[in-house]
């Protein structure tokens, strides 16, 4: 007898995750997970935080705890919110989710019927994928330009498909590092509103921006229709697994039944931890900290693909973030790469696991957020000799 | 236009953490949460643990980590399982959730189909009726007698259903405080096995047993069947939100796929430090120090109600776990004695919301862990107060 829903069934193991574990090997240079660099973890903050909080009131920090999450910490997400980009936005408005990931998951459980028609980025973020596939449903790829995604192509799929909600990664987007320009964030806007069409803007990212000038989320040119996705995982720590929605309350009601459901609420020790960080210090100067390190990250890496490629490999330059996305020369698959270069101790992410349909075969994304400038030379000077090798046979 | 999915619109707002709003008030003696003696929380001994984890591996402790959770977490569980009742278990028959809370939530993910017929207990433990409600199965509630589940109503029901899983707490049962005995254990075993059909046993209260003689678990009785779900919450403290699954390999798969999905990880920071808390302490020094606060919890409101009803309500008289449960003469609403008792500034649970279909009207569910003997005293004689007034218009 088979036990298992439909759901669970029609899901894939992430290919990802079993990368990492071939990734995780001491010897290897890893450009394939998503981490962040552990250099740069405030331990001495986070140290002195846990003494204070539960010297302060450790009744309160280790009992059951509302499940829209602590309200210091959303007046302050909602602050920030209102202070970079005018926001009309208050703690009410925020829910306080297990990374932005489970905003995903709840997400899909408070909006999706079977069936639903959905837009999703090609290639797009893999975790998303499989979040939103647990609610059965129908996936409409939308193809990425420098700019953002394409409006021609999402304009003829909202047309054709009566599309509900679209998912997007605007800044520094996973897997390609690209970022929507304002104005695609204006037009995407005005396309939501248009044809009443829900936005999940994933962005746990937006603070990593080391060139260029700031854009505004797409949230605040349509409030009504988007719900915004929030992570302390990569500017603070990721173990705690703190994230957030920001919508608008009738749907944060809606998300916090699907929260309790869920999990009752997220670690309330954490997330009284996590504020007193913010409370204590500048988040700004720890941010700007990381900005300058991938800066030097990403140069170290785009240098290393024009010193050891010849000009044989494209990639994106992105102005933030922790990832670029790189061509490789058309019929090359970054899948047999990948084996070549496992063989000689550097991994990558093939690119096709981020297309839900097909495609990608030649395409790749590479970390940078978590080897050092000289490992990132090593690492692509590694993976270029298995490059050339596996070109020449 | 209507964004939400079928499944939110069917799902009712918890009534018990809207009552929690009223119960907070510092005035009144609150019977009604289901939170632990906040006293009994190792505050020292997790402030050490907090450092000991930063000192020895920050970066490990504060980077991703794998979604099954922390090995040496993952095996002490196990262990325990071994001693105490010789169970076959190992780590990686292990999943580390977010509470038990999130046991049930991926259970419903990973084995429900919509209209899968689910037999559940009646009353039965609101949060796990939330959350498989959101995989729109079918509810078939069986009633409950003084030794656990309705044998004979349970076996009627699987032949006229085609039952695939039953969701039951046999341990100091939430809301009544009743433990199946271990003769209807073995019977329920056998009833799994030969109508192959899950079992979903949710046990955080079980070691919360201060007299009588502690019984195995029914997964021991029927290990491929039973999905064991344990939790920290009651033991430790509830913020950290750990709790896990103990299940067949092939299950725990499954799990991780949807855990993954979820939230990719539970926090692997606070597993780590509870892990040392573990290592550091002996564990069942600290639940022995529970066991006999709550046993003397117990005996204050059960000799309260004797002392202030003259035998006008009954009430169950657990061995065990943090409820009783009360039944009212026939006829009186426990809702408008809520009310009532309220304005006296004492709260509790109305029974109704531990029935899924009708039910309960002149029930309640009283917690005694949350107040010390004085005050479960005063707030008995408060509720009394309230009753009588009730009664005698």
């Amino acid at each position: 007898m088979n036990f298992f829903s439909e759901r669970i069934l029609n899901t894939r193991r992430s290919f990802i995750r079993d990368i990492l574990e071939v990734a995780g090997k001491p010897e290897v240079i890893s450009f394939a997970g998503g981490l962040p660099n552990p250099d740069l973890f405030p331990v001495a903050e986070i140290a002195e935080a846990c003494q204070k909080v539960l010297a302060t009131d450790s009744k309160g920090a280790l009992q059951y705890a509302k499940t829209q999450g602590y309200h210091p910490l959303r007046s302050w997400i909602a602050g920030r919110y209102k202070q970079q980009y005018g926001m009309d936005v208050e703690a009410d408005d925020i829910l306080i989710t297990n990374g932005s990931q489970q905003g995903i998951d709840l997400i899909g459980k408070v909006f999706l019927n079977e069936g639903d028609p959905v837009v999703v980025e090609k290639p797009g973020y893999l975790g998303a994928l499989q979040a939103l596939s647990m609610y059965q449903p129908e996936f409409h790829p939308v193809a990425l330009t420098e700019e953002g995604i394409n409006l021609d192509e999402l304009k003829r799929t909202i047309k054709n498909a009566s599309i509900k909600l679209i998912y997007s990664v605007p800044s520094f987007q996973n897997p390609t590092g690209i970022t929507y320009s304002e104005s695609v964030r204006r037009e995407t806007a005005e396309l939501l509103r248009e044809n009443n069409i829900l936005f999940v803007e994933d962005n746990p990212y937006g603070e990593l921006r080391f060139m260029g000038s700031d854009i505004a989320p797409v949230k605040s040119f349509c409030m009504d229709n988007v719900l915004l996705l929030g992570s302390f995982s990569k500017v603070v720590v990721p173990s705690f697994r703190l994230g957030w929605v920001c919508a608008r309350k009738e749907f944060i009601e809606k998300l916090i039944v699907a929260k309790q459901a869920s999990d009752l609420h997220s670690s309330s020790f954490v997330q009284r931890v996590i504020n007193q960080v913010l409370v204590d210090h500048n988040m700004d100067d720890h941010i700007d900290a990381i900005r300058e390190v991938y800066k030097k990250q990403r140069d170290a890496m785009v240098n290393a693909i024009k010193a050891h490629f010849n000009g044989d490999i494209k990639c994106t330059k992105p102005e933030g973030g922790m990832f670029l996305w790189a061509d490789l020369p058309d019929g090359m698959s970054s899948m047999k790469l990948f084996d070549a270069a496992v063989k000689k101790d550097v991994a990558f992410v093939p690119g096709f696991p981020f297309y839900c349909d097909d495609g990608g075969e030649s395409t790749m994304r590479l970390n940078y957020s978590n080897a050092d400038e000289a490992a990132i030379d090593t690492g692509i000077k590694r993976l270029a000799d298995a490059f050339y090798e596996l070109k020449d046979n």
